[in-house]
């Protein structure tokens, strides 16, 4: 392995034509993170096919530990968030220590972090020794201030707008939404100046905070021009999709399906699937009103919604589900996690992953198709498994190197044990 | 401008050098989109410096109506989703104007689209007239089936653990988590076909599926893992942020505030400034546990929040605002986006926003900082603002070809006016 950071020269890329679904191999960052945006932008990264090489404190980071668990104390949400990167364990503590981390950094040529705490492993500092470095970084606030997910969420106005109309009090949502388009953006934004360097030679910094981008989102979504420009406060509209006809339903067996017609076709196709073509003509006419138009059918949501569930309300859900399958549509019944991992394998995304301390089970590949090929799940590292090959590979350390930094505290190796790994090569 | 698609050769990158907050400026795409994934991975390419183009049929798509509207009709969630784009107004449902927006397709080299109506303009036939053609395509599931993030919501688990603990039914997010995450994979995935491109000279499609997008990610964060391997299913926890200590709190004076301690530090911190230190301490010794533990603080939650509850219901939020401003604790008061709106001014993401038919407005630009340079927000066009300056920029039309198109009813021009565009250079 070539230990010539720049990418445009990279031996790999060079040497055989890379699989079509991993455009990015070559591509050499060194991610120095915790919990989900940023190590997400890693392994978003690392599925396309950059070599991800994750630095831990001695240890491990505390999101090493993060619920869930196994009974072997293996962090499911840890080991699902460093899919496919290569860890290697460092005292971050000690100078020495930082330097190894600062001159791979400087080999690899790009850094992803959330953390600003060592100005060693800073922009400024990488730049110095490096000037076309890449440097992104993810902070809470621009300030620099901290900030995590549930605190931008209730920051940002969504809380209060989710949840059932007549909650009393905000409702935060379980899935991060500004962590993940936090990490998404990160790798986006690491792609961008990555273009930018090869075109040019130029590096730079690439920053970017979590609530910003709850900001820039509840922009986007036309939430801050609304609040700004119209008379009347958006209000909770619980289930039902805003703006269109959307909502779900109860059937007669205790389950629950999520319905959207958000084009005119959905529409008719779900009045006559439930039969009530006729009888919301007739209240169309009765009312005066046109349901061919979207913005009607959002207005007079709650009588249409309850004529079609007096329909769902009458049957079992198998039921509903055969009638809304032979329409156009949008429709799912919701699912538990349970009732999810019994689909789970025949499902293309999916594929057994051996996770060492978690055992065997589906993992989803990466989301994005090149091409037709999907990168597949490769196991999370074990903090410290690869700290001898990278340091070897990457910075030339000899044996007697690498067993001197390890009587000296600055490096470990997985589960603190002399490296088994010192003379494999990443398979 | 030349009308040379290829992005490595691109005059602009060349001219000078690109400001650093448009890395992508010479990034030719055009974006054949609806709703939100696909305006939003246009959108921040184009926030990056990319050249855009969004097509749109006769009269604009579905989407540009979708709520809210302003008095005149304007959609602020259409604007927000595609500002700094241009667009041009094209026939879709006739041969000749999908062979215009192929050609354009062919010279810009690079296509993102959640259609696949026309096969004219789909990857396998573009790729005919260009090999190195990048073909970015969302569907709703991966065989192409139709979805949307509601839908999607209910078929991945997450609205049966959201909302309160007592919810009998599932709670959508507001916040449409898979569009956003799907829009952002897809920038993603094209920027890095797009370097491979650069690097090889070949093209590829890149396919995206919103269902994909939810199940990787419930993947990603362990709840798949979790239903595989734990035999304790999950449990809704409200806004306890789970695994951690976090939960928000009601202020005397009906305030409320999210309040997370992930570390130790944060914790100590939380103590002191509620003047719990003791309490807690001596409820630690009596139930035999550590609240240094995280795992600790999550299983004792309800206890734990109960003490602090009364501290937060004894005062008003300012004072409580006021003791948690001199910790390290992350918090936020919740903000409605009244609130949050009377704050955009003092936000250096913001920037005055004149859009026609909203009117002027704070905006956000682009949440990625680059080298402390960021992209101002930019006005979504106006549907077919751009027709008359695209096609004879980019394929060379003369007047007297666009005026026959325009006769033809093939193409239109921004309000079906005659191009007032006709002779203006793009700002």
């Amino acid at each position: 392995m070539s230990t010539d950071g720049n990418p445009a020269a990279e031996d790999e890329t060079r040497a055989e034509p890379p699989r079509r679904s991993r455009p990015l191999r070559g591509l050499r960052i060194v991610e120095l993170s915790t919990y989900v945006a940023t190590p997400l932008a890693g392994m978003t990264l690392a599925q396309l096919g950059a070599d991800v090489i994750r630095i831990e404190p001695i240890g491990g980071a505390p999101d090493r530990t993060r619920w869930p668990l196994t009974g072997s104390g293996t962090s499911l949400y840890w080991s699902g968030l460093n899919k496919g990167k290569r860890a290697i364990e460092v005292d971050l503590s000690s100078a020495r220590g930082r330097d190894l981390v600062a001159e791979l950094a400087v080999r690899s040529g790009i850094v992803v972090s959330n953390s600003e705490r060592h100005p060693e492993l800073g922009f400024e500092a990488l730049r110095e020794r490096r000037p076309d470095l890449i440097h992104v970084l993810l902070t809470g606030r621009r300030d620099g201030g901290t900030a995590v997910d549930y605190t931008v969420q209730a920051a940002t106005g969504f809380p209060l707008l989710t949840g059932p109309e007549d909650s009393a009090n905000p409702v935060n949502a379980v899935v991060p939404a500004w962590d993940l388009t936090a990490g998404l953006y990160l790798a986006t934004g690491l792609l961008a100046a990555e273009r930018h360097r090869l075109l040019t030679g130029e590096g730079q910094q690439v920053r970017i905070a979590l609530e910003d981008v709850a900001l820039a989102t509840a922009g986007n979504l036309g939430y801050l021009a609304e609040a700004q420009l119209s008379d009347t406060p958006r209000e909770r509209c619980g289930n039902h999709v805003y703006g269109t006809f959307g909502r779900d339903f109860a059937t007669a067996d205790g389950g629950r399906v999520m319905v959207v017609a958000l084009t005119v076709r959905h529409w008719r196709d779900l009045l006559a699937a439930t039969g009530l073509t006729e009888v919301v003509a007739a209240l169309a006419a009765a009312l005066g009103v046109d349901f061919t138009e979207e913005s009607e059918r959002y207005r007079h949501r709650r009588v249409l919604g309850e004529l079609l569930a007096g329909w769902f309300g009458a049957r079992p859900l198998a039921e509903a589900e055969s009638a809304l399958g032979a329409t156009r549509v949008l429709w799912s019944a919701y699912r538990s996690f349970a009732e999810l991992a019994a689909l789970l394998p025949a499902n293309p995304l999916m594929a057994r992953l051996v996770q060492p301390g978690a055992g065997e089970h589906w993992a989803p590949g990466s989301p994005v198709v090149m091409d037709g090929e999907q990168a597949p799940p490769e196991p999370a590292p074990l903090v410290g498994q690869h700290t001898a090959e990278v340091l070897r590979d990457r910075l030339g350390l000899s044996a007697a190197d690498l067993a001197k930094l390890r009587r000296d505290g600055v490096i470990r190796d997985a589960g603190g044990a002399p490296a088994a790994t010192d003379h494999t090569e990443r398979s």
